[in-house]
């Protein structure tokens, strides 16, 4: 362990605020220092539950000269411009996902921080999950020879609020992306996308013309095939699931659940118990896994994975998914 | 059990032929009294195992005025002719997925038999898996509220020697069919077809123009959703598996292996043997169960499920695939 | 397959002897000649149902000088007698457990049929079953190294009628008789045995002085332990598993469902389906084995297994069980 | 949270000694304040990666008036003196396991404990698994009915040192206890022990004049039958299994793994990942909810569970087995 901590601030206290700043404050390494939300009250709240002081401008942040870093949970609209400044200032930026809703606005973005040396590290904590590590790393060891095809299954417990989905950028840029960078972890060239949207069971959804369930099908360089299944809903809980099908073999991971209790009655037999409910729970060790990359990236000034160029990748994916879906054809993308 | 066994022809001495032939003599409704092959050694070789007499010329079948029925496993190219002579004698006919690859052809057989009103049922046989066929009354009797996804995976353990790929009108005509049928066993209404099809690992698939594996998306009349994924190998066996994902639950189907047991050591746990290699093995009871249903509808004369139409449906859809896998868009489906 | 099938005659038409009737019936080696029961309306319906002709005199079987062999599967008072003198006209016997309650009458039996080199098999099935005989194949070929603890869960779905618990000579002799044996089929060398019965749940077990579950430990001759699970009832059906355990790993047999169904439900997730209910459906496939194994005995002359002395064996240590259960104390085996 | 942490100290800094620290220091409500240890570098290096001030003399935690209690994880023979006289100043303890190894010793120390009115826990960690506990909890709740049979795997992956198996008591007071414990976390009132222990695999073990496996039968008030298979080594990890056997279903309770990835090849399929090791790994969420236990009771002076009385009774259990072990007699417990 350091000597010293590395001090950081966070920007936003709502409910992935709230995770980074228990993680921060539980970390032996990192010491949350500030917590800015223009709603003082939630930043209050947080702060006197775990660590730091409660601060509403963006700007008492900046000019906090002992800071090492700012992890970024406010407001997609807020990111690029957070992003930028934190990075002007010299500090290292974890940043939710997506960068931006709008392409350009995160090429520019892009050009803007280019000059400033800072780690810069995406949200996407999936590539935390030990459960999803494990295949990577056993895939990139060689265990199923070629990887040919890869199958994301990734359903939400239940659409979020109506306001919520209509500020969302739409499925394919607010949930998909996940899945996209999922696919970039294991498969970081690709050359095609197709997808196929549908309007299953929330009218909600549909009268904001965005998709409550969703296929996409990718193509990497190699001709490998990348297969993502989304929906909005999932009557058994988060559903999270990773096949990886090789030359040689196949590694899946299942969904998790909080024990290895079965049970077996006249009915059925080795039922298991309801699944983590959402990603709070399933994803609680990526996120803290996460903090550890950031910490380190930090302290070495390695690039950070994921970067700032992983965001811009899967913003362009999902991107060529709402184009395909819309025109039905199959989108080719270009570097 | 009835007091008079139905008598057969098969029509046919290969690898399905066989399967055919060991069930028909072993099923207690049924008696094998022809088996017709212009390779009369193999006829002759399969008769002496099971039961029969071998025939060369497919006219001494229809010279059989006691038939009740034939069951037509020869190659390809001789469904069409067999079938209408048949139909045309007054015998019920289980012929072997595909009726033919060129699909006028197909149409023009309907209209010549539809004349005789002869059960015709078409052998796709994976309706009568047990594993599958369960989860379909399952979802027919709402177990899992509206069907809104449909996940069928299908991999070969290995690719079939040249020649046959050569013939065998290419991967979706041929292998994805029977994935198609399935699709159609629980959303017999589809409306539009997305394949993207790939070359991940054998030459020779590639040198003749064709894909060893694919991906198609189907979408159901009511918005619902088939995933079908395939390829032309698999290092753990015969890959056949099933996911209906509803709006209040969902049901899979997993692999088959000869035992329950497992195996714990130092470097891994709970161990499953290897599946069964494949679909004679597989499918072995669902061979069966066809051949029950056949016998029933000859007995009834009910029409066949699935029928003469199935043919030509999974028809339609392999051909759209194989378009939309050619020029990158969707096809549309209509009646 | 021989050019001449094997002629067996049936004694019993009873439950198992229905089994019987279908699987030789079935078989394509073996012919049921004769279905002996004195209730010759049991034994009439069962030929109708199978093949053969019905007899109500033991004697009619035994002047049939054509039959190779017979099936044993009357009540138990019946088994002594009709062993002697099946083998006393040279006919080779397949007896369901048990020879007979009584140890003095079964040895009795043996020095009797000694002089008789006729086959005689035992029906302890379950050595037969696919699952458990896999694990025994793999532990004789070192795949667990040495074996060390043995596992037998062994539990009914319901208590038997009254009068069939009255006669069944206990727990012990009636139902871990078979988990003995197949203790045996792993480790024929037992020299001790303890035992605890219980009354858990059923009155009238009670009321005949009969215990309704029992644990039944047992020392094999070079210090392995096995450890026998009894309950005359189980709520989710017939449960039947095995535990091996050995110093480089451990293999374990499950329970057997209908299909590889799985459901998935918010308040449970992962559920199989019912197991198969009782014995006629979870060792149909060991009954079959079980019949071939018989035949080629019958063919080649080569001792049964398991035979007379393993039928012997097995009521010895289900004798011990009985005697520790009421004693408490430990009791040594002697050859 | 409240306003003041609780203040601890530590006795011993080996590897039981190391998880309490590291979970005190960790713990939002707990204060790790002192790590007494006769070998200070121990006590000083823990320390320095945990929290608190190292000390040699046990005397110098009794002189620090402001602690709220001890924890105790130094060898056994110094806990009944540690715990006498942390209770002497009215300091809440939690003792790991055993009290001692005599039963006169234990019953002496219990008389010198009464009068102080402090809480007493004792270290059986299990109880606080979450899966053996959501057993239980579904359990109680009549979720199975009557219990009628529990079925406890417990092996450790490989023997202790030789010396460590020279001062442990023998397997049934040092391994065997932990699951005498879990016996009575589901049934309080057991009134048999039968015990069978043998020598399968360790030399150095059968020198000691000890086992290095063993089976145990307890029997409980009402009948219910509970069946402990150990073991001193285990080739794939720690095996700890639970299953809870009741008069209209089971539950059972699996090993746990780091992830829930499987591997499929053509060897063997849906292998899962090697087990956590040892009890560490296995049981960390364990050590952390006894501690919050702990800390309750302290808080609201409630007695804990288990408490002292929860040790003599182990113990008492344990000594019958070692007794049943070496007479082969059934040993019955009385108040």
């Amino acid at each position: 362990m350091s000597s010293t901590k590395l001090r950081l601030a966070l920007f936003g206290s709502g409910r992935i605020g709230q995770v980074h700043a228990r993680n921060i404050a539980d970390h032996p390494e990192l010491e949350l220092v500030l917590i800015a939300d223009p709603f003082i009250d939630g930043a209050r709240a947080l702060a006197s539950r775990t660590a730091g002081r409660a601060v509403q401008d963006p700007d008492e942040v900046f000019a906090d000269s002992t800071l090492d870093g700012v992890v970024i949970a406010s407001p997609t609209p807020t990111h690029v411009d957070l992003m930028s400044t934190a990075a002007a200032h010299g500090l290292a930026v974890l940043c939710e996902k997506p960068i931006d809703l709008d392409i350009d606005t995160v090429l520019d973005c892009r050009e803007r921080i280019k000059e400033h040396a800072v780690p810069i590290m995406l949200g996407f904590n999936r590539r935390f999950d030990p459960h999803f590590a494990s295949i990577r790393t056993q895939v990139a060891a060689g265990a199923i020879g070629a990887l040919e095809q890869l199958l994301i299954t990734s359903r939400d417990p239940a659409p979020a609020p109506r306001d919520y989905i209509a500020a969302s950028g739409g499925i394919f840029r607010d949930m998909t992306i996940h899945d996209l960078d999922m696919a970039r972890f294991f498969l970081p060239n690709i050359v095609e996308v197709s997808a196929m949207g549908t309007n299953s069971f929330h009218d909600d959804t549909k009268a904001l013309g965005d998709f409550d369930a969703a296929t996409i099908i990718l193509r990497g360089r190699d001709g490998e095939i990348v297969n993502i299944t989304n929906s909005r809903h999932c009557a058994f809980g988060y559903d999270q699931r990773l096949e990886a099908f090789g030359s040689t073999g196949m590694l899946t991971a299942g969904n998790v659940a909080p024990t290895t209790v079965r049970r077996y009655g006249s009915n059925g037999t080795e039922e298991a118990p309801a699944y983590f409910p959402f990603f709070l729970e399933r994803y609680a060790q990526a996120y803290r896994a996460e903090l550890d990359a950031f910490a380190l990236s930090i302290r070495t000034g390695d690039p950070c994975s994921p970067g700032f160029d992983d965001g811009v990748a899967a913003l362009v994916l999902a991107n060529a998914a709402a184009e395909s879906a819309a025109t039905g054809k199959t989108v080719a993308i270009t570097d």
